[in-house]
């Protein structure tokens, strides 16, 4: 595991859906310093979202039916150090913030009105620590400054920029350029270009003592709430203040263009889809299932050697690739090719043949969806229900209901996959326009809850080969519905 | 469409898979000018990838089993005023790299061993065209250096970046910052922040005089060989041009991390799916259907107003909605939303929520896919096969050899929808295996071509409501397909 994260550099540790666990914490943590002193967020949210090429401040458009500012407010609010959650926006989005907040249940965020700038909105809400009337509110020791479209921030870099702040007064995240930094000439000529290895982007979260930031705003000039464009500046020009600078993961960038939404939804899909659990029932038959297709999730997505052999027919114009079947489970999100020469590069296999992730299934086989397994429940929001007998949807309707009760699916969707394993040929041949329309309606009723509920169906065999590709394909199925959640495909019944 | 364009400002006007239209081009474009001196490009492509965390160069990775680098170069073959495309790969990547030239036909590509550095590579594909030998090569006037890593380059741009090159020796293209740059001491911390109006990110694509250009290489030092990043810089202090820089599009950033792979996805999906080509058969019925899907996706991704209504009631945590129903064709991919104080803010409605795109997808509507309606087959990638016969897959053979004699599917997969209408409710219930198997084993085949193959059942009904709802459900099923291009649900037949 530790790994794999180290080579998906772009991959956030959790985006907020998932506890983070101790034993994939990295290695350059801050020692599991206790944060024991009151820390602030302050989350300005006024933008208008112009480069993104929609009408919509990209900070409320969705991801799942779900506002990008409501996945950061939940990257902090997850964290028992962190207290309120001040939000800066317009008075107009003032409304539909607080029905976001109510919606998304977010119990930490105070929403105040923000200025005509960013650096007047950020003074707002610094300001609302100020006002001795609202306990909701206390003045904390260390606030943290970050962006409403930067939805996938770490507790480890919020650690260092906090401690960094505490102790230094200021800190900022950085990352290295990636492009050259040039000046230009008022004609719009080439004047100089800066020396990349000397500068750094300047990213959120930025952290300060509150009392050095507040101090700060109160004595910087019209010129600065009107131009200016950075808090680290502010501290150092008024305060004396120079900031630590942490550098960042690349997840920390900002949601900018309209592709950049299209990056973050396959960032949230592809943590989603990292586990799931199988619910078995009772038969032999689907335990068996069961444990063939836990063994293929387990693997599905890995990457196996293939062997690209060069063509060597004149005008033969295909790529030939010789698949090593040991190693290659289906389906491949990527095949690792080597050329004759030893150089890699990847082929995509099957739909999602572009999804740049190195990723396995994580999954838990348990017999039921009852409450003793409520603890397997609350771990994933994939789920894979065999079933041997017919249109027998009552186990599917337990964990609708458990999942109503526990309240989880308020932030992410659900997917549940029902498996229908025939035992005998004629089960498919005999399958009713009411079965179907009964299975339709069930998902069209749940779907209302966030749960997006798929069927397929897999003929049993005796022939092992047979039978091994039937559950390839079941795999690769199953696969692909998780991942893409795609609400228009809830409802049918697949075949295998 | 010209308005769309405008306001969707990081996608491409065509990213080398349709011819662009001259109508669509943009009011800033050149004045027509013929480009009437010879143009070659260089395209280093010796980068490892180390930023996208993944084992393999970027350029190599996939999207819909086709590297990177296809793309990019396709966007500069595909235009008739561009000679040789050099391509400067690693050794060990130059078979890899010819078997990408012959499987994906590239015309004008001649790939040369690149250097331990980008600039020696550079110098090497510049060097490519001194050859007297070689007449694929003869040397250009204007020469534009890219990246194989920024597939989405207009021609727009390349011909201003020509003719700027041809006019002032250097030109290079720019985009605003989008962070704040600082420098950094020695100790790690906030030296001083940059003027952020000043400075411009420097981007590819850039162009040179093939003289200026090749002289600065000659001039120029062992250290920048080794360190030095940017063309422009060595023109400028080696030659003494100032390069006229040129404000780019956001499509021209740089694929450098994972999500930027599934971003550039998203834009090559969307780009795909603007059009569709429906066949309708001779049957009333099919027609009447065809009419109906047609208006449907001529509206589907529209937006629409819809009215948020704030919840009053203590408790309520739903933000609920009113959907103006006139306006709203499902699905809808964004749904625009209004609080009551008049903000907005976008809901997304189904499985295609998250994808930022405000889209139509325009279509013609054909009777068969016969060789006179050749002009529509190759106009488009997507396929909607409408049939009112049970498992008459003719027209479907049909089309998939018209694409094998016509090369349609190697730059980009076809998918085809075949959508059977059953007359009669038996039709379902009689559904037999061995038709679904029939069904399955086309869709198996044509994959082998580049063709995913999809079918939905719809039942017609007499009831003018209930039939309105299936028709809406169709194209929902259909634009999802369309859009995904899921390899693993083709041969899937699903029911309306």
């Amino acid at each position: 595991m530790q790994q794999e994260r180290c080579s998906s550099s772009d991959r956030p540790l959790d985006p907020g859906c998932l506890q983070a666990r101790d034993a994939e914490r990295s290695a350059d943590r801050p020692a599991c310093a206790p944060v024991d002193f009151p820390v602030a967020v302050v989350l300005p949210a006024g933008g208008s979202g112009e480069r993104v090429g929609l009408p919509t401040p990209k900070q409320f458009c969705t991801i799942f039916n779900r506002p990008l500012i409501s996945y950061t407010i939940q990257a902090f609010e997850r964290l028992p150090w962190i207290g309120t959650v001040v939000v800066v926006v317009s008075k107009e989005n003032h409304d539909l913030m607080l029905n976001i907040v109510q919606k998304f249940n977010h119990t930490k965020v105070n929403v105040v009105h923000g200025g005509t700038t960013r650096h007047r909105s950020i003074f707002n809400g610094l300001q609302a620590f100020c006002s001795t009337s609202n306990s909701l509110t206390p003045k904390p020791k260390v606030v943290i400054i970050h962006d409403a479209v930067r939805p996938f921030v770490e507790e480890d870099l919020l650690l260092k920029i906090t401690l960094a702040a505490k102790e230094q007064g200021a800190s900022g995240a950085i990352r290295p350029l990636v492009s050259t930094i040039i000046a230009t000439s008022s004609e719009g000529y080439l004047d100089h270009s800066l020396e990349r290895a000397k500068y750094r982007a300047s990213e959120m979260p930025q952290g300060f003592l509150y009392d050095i930031i507040f101090q700060a705003y109160q004595r910087c000039s019209e010129f600065d709430f009107e131009f200016g464009s950075e808090c680290l500046h502010l501290a150092l020009q008024y305060c004396g203040v120079n900031a630590k600078l942490i550098e960042g993961p690349p997840t920390l960038w900002k949601v900018t263009y309209k592709r950049d939404l299209a990056a973050a939804e396959a960032i949230i899909k592809e943590t989603l889809s990292r586990s799931a659990c199988i619910i078995a029932g009772a038969e032999a038959e689907a335990a068996e299932l069961a444990k063939t297709l836990q063994k293929n999730l387990n693997m599905c997505l890995h990457y196996s050697e293939v062997k690209l052999k060069v063509g060597t027919i004149p005008g033969m114009q295909v790529v030939r690739l010789a698949l090593d079947k040991n190693r290659n489970g289906l389906p491949s999100t990527f095949i690792k090719g080597s050329s004759s020469l030893g150089a890699h590069f990847l082929l995509g296999n099957g739909g999602l043949e572009s999804k740049p992730v190195r990723h396995k299934m994580e999954t838990d086989v348990i017999p039921c969806a009852k409450e003793s397994n409520a603890e397997y429940l609350s771990k994933t929001q994939n789920f894979i229900h065999l079933s041997t007998t017919g249109s027998n949807f009552l186990g599917v309707l337990e964990m609708v209901k458990h999942f109503e009760d526990t309240d989880h699916t308020r932030l992410y969707p659900v997917v549940i996959v029902w498996v229908q394993l025939n035992m005998t040929k004629q089960s498919v041949d005999s399958q009713k326009t009411d079965e179907l329309a009964a299975f339709r309606s069930l998902a069209s009723e749940v779907i209302q809850g966030n749960v997006l509920l798929y069927g397929i169906q897999i003929e049993h065999t005796k022939v092992p080969e047979q039978w091994e590709r039937s559950v390839e394909r079941l795999t690769q199925i199953t696969v692909a519905l998780i991942r893409d959640r795609n609400a228009a495909l809830t409802g049918q019944l697949l075949h295998v």
